[in-house]
């Protein structure tokens, strides 16, 4: 089986998030059946939306340090649970001596499998800013959907009010309703395209026709590492 | 900060606990407040139980070919999630170049300054007949209490029949029987010497004196690398 590298840290709990689905979704009966993973949780990557926004250091040097360490020690195929810094990856996938697998595109490739013609997309304004999922969608001929104004900061404010801050009894009505009315302008179902998104609608119990990026991700690394998905 | 190194696969699960848990002791704000950390989830390591029964191959080389790995990729000092493997730590320690943290010592040392005189360890067959906990108790006088053949079978069991089998109405009497005919014997606390029972008394609602000895190790390893444990 291949060694699969995560370039890690961003943040350090969906790297976390990531390893942990890769390991729940390969049939195993033993420690020697799982996948050989190297991980290099690196928290010196500079913030990546302020780098989208303009007003912060550029993340590539670090992200590119981090996928050369984990060449060096033989990861054969690279992955990465943060949705934002996909953006970078233009710049950096010259540079690479194995493949990368992106959470974009196979979430985008997921959407087509499903027959789907318009999904929304839930995530974060550095994201939405960056546009990558938008574009990577439009190849297959998916209309990507964004809320409004209010609607991305109905999600930022559940991220960062809700999750982020523990806070179990958060008001999730300005969530729901912002699914309820992209339902109404046809989003035949909801990316959570946010690393704490999954988070947010398990500790809220929120139902809808979610496709969760990380666990896509974790499936599709399963498969090309030469593992049997469970 | 230092860089921790984490050699990792024994078992996956274990070292995605002892991963999180260093993160969630970090006092941070931000992604880039949190410590650096390497991980060699390697697979290919024999089983440990097996070698020290004496019918199994000797994971020292792998273990070897992990640390090797982590140092250098830059890993400042290196700690390892698995109670058994520690047995072989004697033969690899020499052949390190940077410090490596035993979970038996900072779990052990935990016991001394809580003031423990007697301490019950909970732990696999494996472990038991290692007397690695033992060996490092009684260097500060600290009697380990071992249950008899029936009480090590309950723990086996609690571990393979309960959460190895993922069996929410597991019948967890004999482990509770247990844990009261050692309190019996003169245990003070009990140290939750194999990864998967800090699961198994979360799972169940048990309630005791427990040390769970990934969470030691977690503490010292944020303060070992520089951090601010919270």
């Amino acid at each position: 089986m291949k060694t699969i590298g995560i370039i890690g840290g961003m943040g350090p709990l969906a790297t976390v998030d990531l390893f942990k689905k890769i390991i729940l979704h390969t049939r195993a009966q033993s420690d020697q059946e799982h996948i050989h993973i190297v991980i290099d949780n690196n928290t010196d990557v500079p913030d990546r939306t302020a780098c989208i926004e303009g007003h912060g250091a550029s993340p590539v040097d670090e992200i590119l340090k981090s996928a050369k360490r984990l060449e060096s020690i033989g990861a054969d195929f690279l992955v990465m649970g943060c949705n934002t810094a996909h953006y970078f990856m233009p710049e950096i996938l010259p540079k690479l001596s194995v493949p990368f697998m992106s959470l974009i595109e196979v979430t985008a490739k997921k959407c087509k499998e499903k027959g789907l013609k318009s999904v929304c997309l839930l995530a974060t304004f550095g994201t939405y800013e960056s546009g990558i999922y938008k574009k990577e969608l439009e190849k297959y001929g998916i209309e990507c959907l964004e809320p409004d104004d209010d609607g991305k900061q109905a999600i930022e404010d559940i991220i960062y009010y809700g999750v982020k801050a523990c806070d179990a009894s958060y008001d999730t009505k300005k969530f729901v309703a912002l699914l309820k009315s992209m339902h109404e302008k046809g989003a035949d179902e909801f990316i959570l395209g946010c690393t704490e998104l999954p988070v947010a609608v398990e500790m809220y119990h929120i139902n809808d026709k979610f496709i969760d990026a990380t666990d896509v991700l974790a499936v599709e690394a399963v498969k090309f590492a030469g593992g049997t998905v469970q």
